[in-house]
């Protein structure tokens, strides 16, 4: 079995620098750093992630805290969990799934990654005794990762302009958090820089909610109309909707009326038609957290930044 | 702090009998673990995890496999996960997720749970170090938690014979697997019971695959046939087969055609109309596993057996 001895020898150091590497790797210069791994590699050696755990007090777990109440057969957070699984495994990190916000400190672990934070939860996270991250743009000054929101919507009307739709609709979602403001200040710019009205519509985030108001609404909407949706559940309400408010009168998606999705992650694949849709990369969003997160814990907790994730805008049966 | 002292003194037992209880359950009577463990919870007393797990050569972490080429969007993995998480954190336990067959005994673990096995994968698993579970039935003895498939059917096709259609057809998914020999049995035997022929039909587990197939046999079809689906994807290719079928001809579902699917988790609810499905209990499936897994673990990996779950039909809009 390779041993801490036979690396020091491969890299040419002391075995006090490669237990430095492994337990504090911040504390060593980079060039050094690669040289003390680059032999670890040749001599496939591991360090017993539990011994290590307990020089560091660490537990080399982190916990999956999922503060919405979330319906957990939503396939948006199997993205998330399984590309934050994959960027803990490169670290040999496992984590525990808490849906109760009251566990969040229960048992050990080194830190968190909160996702579906609201402004009423922002007074628990500064009572927080380890590192975290969130999943989901914020304004109070914490580290997260989520998608340019803003960059998406524009996106999305610009390219409902494109398709020369002449009225552009934006149905939100009836929440005041930073992701919706962003969605909607990225479709109001790109509407004033045209000289066009902006004109919004907030729904809870359920396909017959937003099928409900559509339907209500119908007689406003004239020909000619792109939808710009803050959700593909949503989008998919509004395709209900005109589907059976004009089969009556012989108008037609994506003819006459259009209709863009957001989130991109199966529901806009099994609806029928398939939504043209703002695609977030939520797999990559969700290993990038586990790097953060991983690396704020090594830091001993120093700040990470925002990361915002460019959105694909995806052209499927719902645009000209 | 509570110590394990305390504990000791509050049960009337020795500290040994205290550390057993915590370390080797196991070895104590099952009135003396009570005992001990109500002292540790009246004292609110958690023993050191990690001390713990070095004293006991565990990790406290175990490893959720997926051997299937899962896409990680699917809803179905969500909830056994989630379950599968709540059944470990009663533990303290931590799970890591890995989806390539060549990384299970990479990195530390106490043992694995192993979804989605096939007939190819049984030589690895006689060669796996750590204690195992398997998620789905199997005739090779490995412990497992699954449905009663077989159950399950036969609920799926007396029901449609109480609903008085007379022609029953199964479409089931094209795959020589236990879990769906036991689907067709449960169908076919209750067929035969009726002195009636079965008729099955195996595609693709894909929407688009299961409505071509349904497309190209239509004028087989009679009216009053029930299409008994081994998944609600195929269920619902075989709803917008019918659907495009029918609107010619004036004829509709349910009145004329049925279709019962097979899983209940989301899909059933986003397609339109909602289908009739037989539900798992998918979330109890998870948990059910977790719990046999920590049990095996703690037991030396002695046998646990074979657990199956009882599903529930759902009616919904696709049968009479």
């Amino acid at each position: 079995m390779t041993t801490l001895s036979d690396v020091a020898k491969e890299a040419n150091v002391s075995k006090m620098t490669v237990s430095r590497v492994i337990n504090h790797p911040e504390q060593v210069t980079p060039e050094l750093r690669a040289m003390v791994e680059k032999a670890m590699e040749s001599l496939d050696y591991h360090p017993n992630s539990i011994a290590q755990a307990l020089v560091n007090n660490r537990s080399n777990v982190v916990k999956f805290v999922t503060l919405e109440d979330i319906d957990t057969t939503e396939p948006y957070y199997m993205n998330l969990l399984f590309g934050f699984a994959r960027g803990l495994n490169s670290k040999q990190y496992a984590m525990q799934l808490v849906t109760d916000p009251d566990q969040i400190e229960n048992g050990r672990a080194d830190g968190y990654l909160i996702t579906g934070a609201r402004n009423k939860n922002y007074d628990m996270f500064d009572k927080l005794d380890k590192p975290f991250v969130l999943f989901g743009e914020n304004h109070r000054g914490y580290d997260f990762v989520d998608s340019d929101n803003q960059m998406a919507e524009k996106m999305a009307t610009q390219y409902a302009l494109d398709r020369l739709y002449k009225h552009i609709i934006f149905i939100g979602i009836d929440i005041k958090e930073p992701f919706e403001y962003s969605r909607e200040a990225g479709y109001i710019n790109t509407l004033q820089q045209h000289q066009l009205v902006p004109q919004i519509y907030r729904v809870a985030n359920h396909s017959h909610v937003a099928e409900k108001v559509v339907r209500e609404h119908f007689k406003e909407f004239k020909k000619d109309t792109c939808f710009i949706c803050a959700s593909d559940r949503i989008a998919i309400g509004v395709v209900r909707a005109l589907q059976r408010a004009l089969q009556s009168q012989g108008a037609r998606i994506p003819e006459d009326f259009g209709v863009i999705g957001f989130d991109g992650v199966f529901l806009d694949q099994v609806s029928n038609p398939k939504l043209t849709t703002i695609k977030q990369p939520i797999f990559e969003m969700g290993e990038m957290l586990a790097k953060m997160l991983l690396q704020k814990i090594a830091q001993s907790g120093s700040p990470q930044g925002e990361i915002m994730l460019k959105p694909k805008l995806v052209r499927r049966q719902t645009t000209r």
